[in-house]
């Protein structure tokens, strides 16, 4: 079950970035469950892991070959196996696979970041990986970000990707992103796995710069379930092969840059939601008129956590008491009730405390009933707004996570 | 659903507190839905409110009654409808029902306290329950506290009580509680409805500390759902009729009492967990060796909430990495994850950063097969331990709450 049509992908392919896809029969057999991908010499890369302290053992060794290279010329992925909670030995699994692709492609093994995704705890099938690389390298191609973006892929009912073409002084410049992840889904973190490259030139510095900021309004503004995995990754790499440069000094270019990243960051880290376990519904939640940005994150989570929430969002139930409970609870130092405000869409729903006086349960119903449903909260005391996005708690939810590995 | 069997309530009365349970109609026309518990002149009267911001109107109104009339005379509860998100009115409507009470009972209105418990947002059917008041009172008997428990009940599927008779000095004394609630059950609160009262002699101030602290071991360690409760409160009565009086002077009579207080208290609380809406498990989580209860809380709370754990829980799968996953993401500072152990019931499952070595599937599987589970986490860098009990994620929980109001 997914929120909304599924769309059909356009993902441009980006000069210098190549991926490959194989079948290594991780979990199941036939399935294609191992991605490569090239990153052209000269290229920038900048990352976001998770926050999660028991984080994968690719993620602490993607961590130690980025600090001792940080050009890496090969990401290699495989889902169907987390590779979390493994302890030495998956420390040392997710090296030999590094190892053997750094062997066949002759760069050193601090060149290749790994990356795993799947079922905790169980040990990686290292051989399966290995013997399925060769496969892999041999498809690399500019244009297999769709088939990549199906190779990610764990409960996704449906592949992830977004690309956008921009042009600059008659050079065209493309920024292209495929994103996995529909459980275990919220922010401190990077997101579940994200993988955005571009042709632009973009020194290292300020690409992590860029990457850091768009993931803080993108991955890390979406939550399914409040999980966040030990797995999160979220890469952006610049390869300069369209010849066009981003930096300060062109501030209008710049500009363009980063709200072409942002919408295809914020498409796929929405995808994620929309493709959420169990997701019915697709659910904007903005707090407006806060004194921080923590106090409006807060309201915001709490209301997007709340169990009682989620599930009358899948029954379609403008059950308001719930979300005002919320408000309530989110722990907001002195709040004054009376002064706050909150929106069921375009229907005022609570004010001065209580129902607002305007609210007929039709109005409510007539919100609810929609697959995309937006909630504001106006706490009236300052002037900052955040937005995360979040889904539905359906029968499906549970349903999916009691029979994961069943 | 609940977990394990209903046990049949031997409720002691307890001198100088009566109650009175009649029919209003509130919500369901002969349902037994007001409760009045007339308490003796002279008697010494203990209270925990919810931390909820938005709290309900009942709960405004109490607080105001008790800051200018420390010794209140009668509690008047009803079900069906939390009169809260009810604003302006809200008060109005549950002082008119304590005046109602107080003309009838010629006491001053500040002597009674209103609790409302239901469905938030609705106005009080306030001509329904003055209609009700003269068979509640007219009901008033020592002996009715099974009856008061039903009559407390909302989406509860069973009622919940206990009762302890302790004796000194030849002179026996009781301490009997009745609690309510299923949903909409979290910590930073008192619980949603406790009501325990005894015959012993405590001094007000006494009884204020003993409630607060025994509250912290039992209401606020308990969470169904996350959801802190507009309504919540806890009450605690000592008529003092029956002539034993606990001071500090007598430290061994006053750790006797407060130590069945524990049991009375811990045991209504739990009953609520047992409870829980759709729970088919009753969850003890306790985080030892941690610096600090606030770490302890914060790694117990993040398992007992984890919507992934729940649902492995109501699988009965043990999908230990959900939980080491949760203890990664509790926001911890500078853990070593490498020094944590984690156990389910007797099992060692994780150690050295990943599963135990002697950790076998079907020892987990036989764990994660009963109906009482206790997980133990252990930090291994501090002298303190916590412990919260929690239930599992069910279809029945989504199907509960997704159809409640319907």
């Amino acid at each position: 079950m997914a929120v909304g049509a599924e769309k059909s992908l356009k993902l441009n392919p980006v000069k210098g970035f190549r991926l490959g896809i194989a079948s290594a029969g991780i979990k199941k057999p036939g399935r294609r469950d191992l991605v490569v991908m090239q990153i052209a010499e000269g290229s920038s890369v900048a990352s976001v892991f998770t926050r999660n302290q028991f984080c994968a053992a690719p993620v602490v060794l993607a961590k130690q070959h980025l600090a001792t290279q940080s050009q890496p010329r090969y990401f290699l992925v495989n889902t169907g196996n987390a590779n979390a909670g493994t302890g030495q030995q998956g420390l040392q699994d997710a090296k030999r696979c590094c190892e053997a692709l750094a062997a066949k492609t002759q760069i050193s093994v601090e060149s290749v970041l790994p990356y795993s995704t799947g079922v905790i705890g169980e040990p990686l099938p290292v051989e399966k990986i290995l013997a399925a690389l060769d496969d892999a390298i041999e498809d690399l191609d500019e244009n297999h970000w769709l088939e990549a973006s199906y190779g990610i892929m764990t409960t996704d009912t449906r592949p992830k990707g977004h690309s956008v073409v921009l042009e600059h002084q008659g050079k065209p410049f493309t920024i292209t992103g495929i994103s996995k992840g529909s459980g275990m889904i919220m922010p401190n973190m990077a997101t579940m796995l994200g993988y955005v490259a571009t042709d632009a030139q973009v020194d290292p510095a300020l690409l992590q710069t860029l990457l850091s900021q768009v993931n803080e309004q993108s991955f890390n503004r979406i939550t399914v379930d409040g999980d966040t995995s030990t797995n999160d990754a979220c890469m952006l790499v610049a390869t300069g092969q369209s010849g066009v440069s981003i930096n300060p000094d062109d501030s209008e270019l710049l500009d363009r840059f980063v709200s072409a990243l942002r919408e295809v960051m914020l498409e796929i880290a929405q995808a994620i939601v929309k493709d959420g376990e169990g997701a019915t519904k697709f659910v904007e939640i903005r707090v407006d008129h806060a004194t921080t940005s923590q106090e409006a994150l807060d309201v915001a989570y709490t209301i997007a956590h709340s169990p009682l929430v989620k599930t009358a969002l899948f029954a379609s139930d403008p059950n308001w008491g719930r979300i005002l409970a919320c408000v309530g609870r989110a722990g907001v130092a002195n709040l004054d009730v009376n002064a706050v405000t909150i929106w069921l869409g375009d229907v005022m729903i609570v004010e001065q405390g209580g129902r607002a006086s305007s609210y007929t349960e039709e109005q409510g119903q007539a919100v609810m009933d929609q697959e995309e449903i937006r909630i504001v909260v106006s706490l009236n005391r300052g002037q900052v707004s955040e937005t995360v996005w979040t889904t539905d708690l359906s029968h499906d939810y549970v349903k999916i996570n009691a029979e994961y590995r069943s």
